[in-house]
């Protein structure tokens, strides 16, 4: 293994070097996202109208589009000091292996106990709902990332927390569920008879593995009808890509003390939290004209909302209880074939990152599993890591690209989001080593189908 | 949280200070452990000998009583910086739940896939295997740390890892067994039909769940048996405790750093890797007489071998075809009952360890398994870590120790070795929520029918 003397292994910052503030890159755009919209009147969501499913705060936070720094409070700093600074590895066997004159970061978000980055925004939505007075929060888990993030944070502050995980991973994944209960939260299938919404859609397919949509719109419903609940979301939203900024921020910061400048910044993407994390402030330079970068999301072709979505108003969940959201969308109906394995099934895209793609600002590919997990199996010899699913996405097209360079010659310097482990996802692997995983393509017509039941907002 | 402002949540070394060599504590014993012997004439085991079963580098470690220093080869010491040095953590929140006026360390050593320190001596074995011009390795697991390890050092250096994997674990723990074939390791099932070790258990025992004992004499069969082929084992050995000093080196550079002293250092106890390699060069000042500390090995109520065990030659496997070792031991037929989880299960102890504690350098005390996994959720819950059933025998005896502080106002040092995570432990937590854990402590009139089937050893 070739090391550079200059640059170690894995670049940790400090815990003082640990940011103070999020990056809140809507405050740079021109075109700032399109607000979300009351499902009933199609008129902009306002903040009381917000508030009776979110908490205060982070309303606040979700409707701010002028702050470029948002502070982050010394208490949720410091749980950050348990799991971060998180390490930014030079990918040095990895380089060897491939022989690419390119250089291979990765912002490793694994090494805690949710395994992944999920835990950077649970912490921040727990601390609010504390801080409001709440009892307990809900919310969705579809792969179990989430829910597990939650149940820690939410075990942190002694909050309750119910959790609605999507049938066929409830099952397939009983190690999850445990580790949620570790943490005292309770997991429920989905669709169950708990809700009104989980009992009409049981009505109507009574066989149904569950979405991530009808567990949102059942974990809505029960947050709005208990007292001193609120609701929770792990992805997609504003405040979400907020408290994923820090991703980036620690990821700038290691970058320029070693004077480091990537090129290529490559991140999967499902519902953009990871992604939008991880290039917040690199794409804050480019939208101030400071600084190129390319920026890649990477997502399944079974689930390709930006490479083959449409960009209008959709519902977030199947029940059609969430507001409306200006997004890359497959349709709220559309729901993964079942031979998907791990997570970035949902149906829409952060509405940030999809005025940031429709502007032109960022690039999107897709990829089938059977190569991703290929390039998950790769890494994992390599550079020892066993990735999640999710994350070998970016895997994969950074291999790819460090490819083109040993074609081409080029030194570029490639930098990608390593969100999590797969310590979990053990049952999709034996899948991929016994030969029996498959490629799942949707057809344009499957797509059109789901396009037809769109929504008709006026803008 | 209270933190002071001195000391940060998390001590991490730079690349730099990674220790370059290994700390041999034989070298400073006036008592030293007693030389391994040959099962057959009862004589000590030579070089020659040894060299057909281990490799012959690491047979010069396994013997030398003199040199207080082994430099860590180049190539070992650059894989070591994929994953350490491990952070040295400082338990904030456990000290603050528990009101206690101790100030709690642990060293964590779960953030790696292996999930264990295990890969620690892993590595320095496969290098040593891939040196000597040998096609492959093969071992024993249990609870599967050591075989997963073990795995990803023999996939980093294209050496073929054949695993023998203790039936009942192989059975209950499908994912870790999937984890090993990502690294392309064979496992097998013990006892197997692949051996006639195997055979003969199986013959004698046909429904039997297995056990270390016996997988450890399978896999030396096999090494044996195959052109190119050696033997490697996870803990126990010399040379093992040698590798693992790394762990205490690390912790001590840390600690001197900040001026941190240990009053009680704790660690689980299964062969003794784990408290061996923790405990090393605080245990070489206790020897020379510089400093004292108080040492603590924690077993399982299950299997007890330092509280319970004799301090005699045993065979370290089922089969007879390992030298014999004097040790602390329960007798090399007695299998700790089905229905405790998790590893530590092994009958003997570290030669090194044992003469330690037969010297009185050390303490050792078991605990029930339901405390334990008691213990293991409290300190998810608070510190974040989802700790491994191993490294729980040692929290509980931290928390134990800090609530002595607590009543007797004493501001004691407290260190443990959290040795990994329990991420492939599930099962096991699902029984504890379920409330279907059970202890079980054998009886005397049990230990002493294994005891009389010692090997009759002239000293």
């Amino acid at each position: 293994m070739k090391l550079d003397s200059n640059i170690p292994y894995k670049i940790y910052l400090t815990e003082e070097e640990l940011p103070r503030a999020w990056y809140n890159v809507r405050a740079d755009m021109i075109n700032k996202p399109a607000p979300l919209l009351n499902p009933e009147t199609h008129k902009p969501m306002t903040a009381e109208e917000l508030s009776v499913v979110f908490c205060d705060e982070l309303v606040a936070q979700e409707l701010n589009e002028t702050d470029r720094e948002i502070p982050i409070p010394d208490d949720i700093r410091d749980f950050y000091k348990m799991y971060r600074p998180a390490p930014l590895v030079r990918a040095y066997c990895l380089e060897e292996k491939l022989q690419t004159p390119a250089k291979i970061y990765y912002k490793f978000e694994g090494n805690n106990t949710s395994g992944s980055h999920k835990l950077n925004s649970a912490i921040a939505q727990a601390h609010y709902a504390k801080k409001q007075g709440l009892k307990g929060v809900t919310t969705e888990t579809g792969a179990g990332q989430w829910g597990t993030a939650l149940s820690m944070a939410c075990s942190y502050y002694g909050l309750d927390c119910k959790v609605f995980m999507v049938k066929c991973s409830y099952e397939q994944k009983p190690f999850r569920r445990e580790v949620m209960r570790t943490y005292g939260a309770s997991v429920t299938p989905s669709p169950s008879m708990e809700t009104k919404v989980g009992r009409a859609i049981l009505k109507e397919h009574p066989g149904t593995a569950g979405s991530l949509g009808c567990a949102i719109s059942e974990a809505v419903e029960v947050a709005t009808g208990l007292d001193g609940y609120r609701y929770v979301l792990g992805s997609v939203l504003n405040q979400v890509m907020l408290h994923q900024s820090i991703i980036g921020l620690e990821t700038k910061t290691a970058m320029d003390k070693y004077n480091i400048v990537p090129d290529i910044i490559i991140g999967c993407a499902g519902g953009g939290s990871n992604l939008g994390g991880l290039i917040a402030p690199f794409m804050g330079e480019k939208l101030r004209g400071e600084r190129d970068y390319q920026f890649i999301a990477v997502e399944p072709k079974s689930c390709p909302s930006l490479t083959r979505g449409v960009y209008a108003y959709d519902y977030c969940d199947t029940g059609a209880v969430c507001p409306l959201a200006k997004m890359y969308t497959l349709g709220s109906n559309f729901i993964p074939s079942a031979s998907h394995a791990g997570g970035l099934r949902y149906h829409g895209m952060s509405s940030t990152l999809s005025q940031l793609y429709a502007d032109g600002y960022m690039e999107a590919r897709s990829v089938e599993q059977t190569k991703v997990f290929e390039a998950a199996e790769y890494f994992a010899r390599i550079e020892g890591i066993l990735p999640a699913p999710e994350s070998s996405h970016a895997i994969r097209v950074a291999i790819d690209e460090a490819l083109k360079c040993k074609e081409t010659g080029e030194e570029k310097t490639i930098l990608f989001g390593l969100t999590g482990t797969g310590y979990f996802d053990m049952y999709a692997y034996e899948k991929f080593h016994n030969g029996i995983m498959n490629d799942y393509i949707p057809s344009d017509e499957e797509l059109q189908a789901s396009f037809a039941r769109l929504p008709k907002v006026e803008e």
